[in-house]
């Protein structure tokens, strides 16, 4: 039988999410969908072939519903989950698992007491082949003791409401979560630096910004977050280990040459830079679920990524480098 | 409810297609397998969970069954498909549609008096984002009159089985479909050239080939068929037209930069280089066959691309050019 | 002292080579000029320093004059490359040597009885980085036996006078002889095949054309032609071996990325793209003379492309295959 | 006549200078050259056809030299170059024009008071092809206003003398000198990070080091410097602009496919990677000298260069930020 899927929050990603839960993933069906827009919501539950509930709760208790996904806006993530957590659901909660450390360690506080691993992050990022490639790299030995990381990430054009520190709370919070997978070790002090802001950002707004994240091992992350760069969506990273360096380009497959250029186009949003991490997050998410095996990014990943997205807007405020303290650290815990 | 699909053939290409519906595609489950190897299909059958028949037509009588996917030896490929469209079931029928132009003509008289398309042919490099970049830059008028295409097609090694002719038919045929596709034109002659032989090829296999295949308007596409190429699978292609060209490459996601050298890998077989265009190819299917609308490549493609390879072997028998005289045109036939 | 040369004929190629060897090129000057434009001759002269004479012949014999460059027309280059060898100088002559295989023939004859080599042609591509890094691939094993090069050749637009077998003639002996070069052996047969002409194509001008040479190995070098390709300027190759293969691109030093596409350059000219090669190309030339040691393209080179040209006018013509006859080979020549 | 030079300090770099301006170089020849290892000096003298001095203002005060360059160790760059000023020579020195800023300074104004420019400062960069590109795409608008720059400078080992600091003042001081270039405009503070040394970098050498340059209009460039990456001589950079970014990669012509990989070589080293920059630098400063027109790197450059580099090491000590004062700004200057 399929999973029957729940999903919380049908906006645009909870809607794409809907969609390709319906059209792209084995063994799933969204059968419960919930938005505090229940117009929008009765569309998505027409579209795809389920119900609307009218409260979230409701539709976490509803017991034909497998298992559930939560796309509703941060500030709510992490009571949806703890909901779910109690109805010992699993449960895929988009990233940030929630805007605050403290709430991210309710969660696993509520996990951890279910006695059972519950909770995945949607940090689709992992299931990118390009970045697959390169954690290969690094794990296979073949760049030696990884040294430093560059990562850039750019927007064409951010959303007219976005603040200074959602660069780092919504955008640089992906490239902290690669960091902390990729380098496998946590993330131990942050500097935040903003210089010349673009002239075709909104004003007020610090754009771009280039983030310094310092590992336990020494080893240095710089990242440029740029949310107004006006020409497509880039994802790129470099990791440059003692032996030899992995990157992430973005993904080509020919070119097209004309009018005295030899081109590749630059995707214009992340929707189509990463379809396939997307699917494959959703179907190995699924497939975990069925095979009582979750894999994916786990609540203390979740956790990890908002801590030191808290502390990069602290070093924003501040202009100072900010130190990250973890209740644990996710290897400490591995290894135990 | 999920689409019921019968796999008959159960050798590399039909197993991956079994776990591949099973795993990845949305809408459908492998309900009832087949293969003259009885424990063979036994075996994929216990591991995607469906029910091995005793022959394959009884699998397509099977009333739970509702669509079949044949993957077995190409000289059966037309009584099978001629046998699903007789109980009215859509089939997917693996590349060739047959080994000859005769056979195909069959099968499509078959699915004419049936009266409704129920047959796709699995040329999956339709689907592959690549390709699909080179059609749209064709068909949205970017490069212009499409006058020439480079193509090229290696893979590492052949099976020692692999016949002068089979670079033809089973290698080639892939570009021809794709020719046709890309040019949305029929090809009117062949010529194919051997030249000097690899001394890594097995004796008496003509490898590598240049194939020339001239398109009704003129234009021409030259093929390079190499089969033991030693250094992996290479597909790629440049279609020149009177404002540009448009390519395709091996997909490239990143570098890795050690000991002198920048390098990318080139997959080592179809699978890796086709994956994600064998999961669209069959999501589509799946779709298709739900919705009563499939798309995909129909037996006229099939027809056509067999004919085409007929004169292509014909021609590396004879030395000569040699015209290709199908039944009627596709182009012909959608306009009409 | 500066080696000081003569240069015969000031149009653009000759008057590009005066400045060359003047601003690019150690031990050398342009000490005298001629040109049938007696206005263009001395407009040169005063610019690098040169005395104009008033004949070709009067240059040649001019005792002040160590060596001689050639840029005049095709159709005299024979007799003033005679004239040079007969005056026992050093005598660069650009490309073709000679329009027919006779006249290159007259030549060789000229400096075989002078008992010393003095004859240069101006085949440049030898001297391009890009090209010495796959004859370096193919020398050193690396691709292992060469079985087949693909090649093309594009300008952005030829001038109205080009007539279609020019584009074999003018154009394609650059790839005739880069692929005896590459190959180290000698071409013995050629097909030209014009598919669908160009509609941005002069009328009645055949472009582009597909160019197959097959070398006396079996390897087979296959060269598109295309002198209206709109774009700009491309030279590529890929030499294919048993082992792998060695490709010339358009060099890249980086990448501009703006509105939507990630960019390099096509070179719209030749000039841009060949510029290190002629600076080499000459460099070389000077070397050898004042070392008393030419190494570069010998008068046998400019008969071979020159026979093979003929050759593929010839095919061009009947739309047949054609054999090339050469009265021996550099090869067995070498070896002897 | 062509331009005598005198070479001082016939190491490695100086041979390669000599050698270049005697086999490579229009309007020039090495007529002198000094070295304290008069061996050395005697060896290279010989070869290329020049006189050896036993003593460097010996061979500065030579009324035969029309020219000096300075390739000697960086201490006696300084009063060597004040001494060829002082003859009212021409002087080429090598990057840096002094180890400290006091002494530039007083090359400056030792220069201006000779009342006419007479100093190039060896950043060969500037005449790279790559980073000529980068430039105009700046310089003409097409990436908008410069916002950050992303520099890589990796060689593959250093020698085992090397010190944490020469990584700031004799390998960072080219992309010093290159973004001030780049961006037209000084640079007011650095700041300077060793993060994780490679183990594979010998004991207590800090390698590598992140380098953060602010420019006045705050612009920031940062540079990873590794002289210990073992795999080759890489050196890169993008700089991102308000509508796109411009980037330099490390020069390619094709690539080699072989045993499962597409590449592409990297540079071993300087000589091969800026070769033809080192060419055209010395090229352009010859026709320079000989129009009474020098456009290089002035000493103002090199002193820019050398104060910035001298706050990078302090920062180093230190952990600190540290401002840069200069006496004034080229850009000022030029304005004025």
């Amino acid at each position: 039988m399929d999973l029957n899927i729940g999903v919380i929050g049908t906006g645009e990603i909870g809607a794409d999410h809907a969609r390709r839960l319906t059209a792209h993933v084995a063994g799933a069906r969204v059968g419960a969908v919930f938005d505090v827009d229940s117009g929008r919501a009765a569309k998505l539950a027409a579209e795809v072939g389920a119900t609307a509930h009218t409260t979230a709760f409701g539709l976490i208790d509803d017991t034909g519903v497998d298992a559930i996904l939560i796309a509703a806006p941060s500030p709510v993530h992490a009571d949806l989950t703890i909901a779910a957590i109690a109805a010992r659901k699993p449960v895929f909660c988009e990233k940030p698992l929630a805007p605050s450390s403290e709430e991210c360690i309710r969660v696993m506080e509520a996990e951890s007491a279910a006695g059972t691993r519950l909770v995945q992050v949607g940090f689709m990022r992992r299931y990118d082949e390009g970045y697959e490639r390169v954690k290969g790299a690094i794990d296979d030995g073949s760049i030696g003791d990884v040294l430093l990381a560059h990562c850039i990430h750019r927007n064409a054009q951010a959303p007219p409401s976005f603040k200074s520190e959602m660069l780092l709370t919504d955008s640089v919070i992906h490239e902290i979560d690669v960091a902390r997978w990729l380098l496998s070790e946590e993330l131990v002090a942050v500097t935040v630096l903003a210089g010349r802001a673009s002239p075709l950002a909104p004003e007020n707004l610090l754009d771009p910004q280039l983030v310094l994240l310092e590992a336990a091992s020494g080893a240095v992350v710089d990242i440029e977050i740029f949310v107004n760069c006006q020409y497509g969506y880039d994802v790129r990273c470099e990791v440059v280990g003692s032996l030899g360096t992995a990157s992430l380009d973005a993904p080509s497959t020919g070119k097209l040459t004309t009018a005295g250029y030899r081109r590749e186009p630059v995707p214009p949003g992340w929707k189509g830079r990463f379809g396939q991490a997307y699917r494959d997050e959703l179907q190995q998410w699924v497939k975990g679920v069925r095979d009582g095996a979750l894999s994916g990014p786990s609540s203390f990943d979740g956790y990890a990524a908002t801590a030191v997205a808290e502390a990069c807007v602290k070093s924003l405020q501040t202009g100072e480098r900010v130190t990250v303290s973890l209740s644990t650290s996710q290897w400490a815990r591995d290894a135990s």
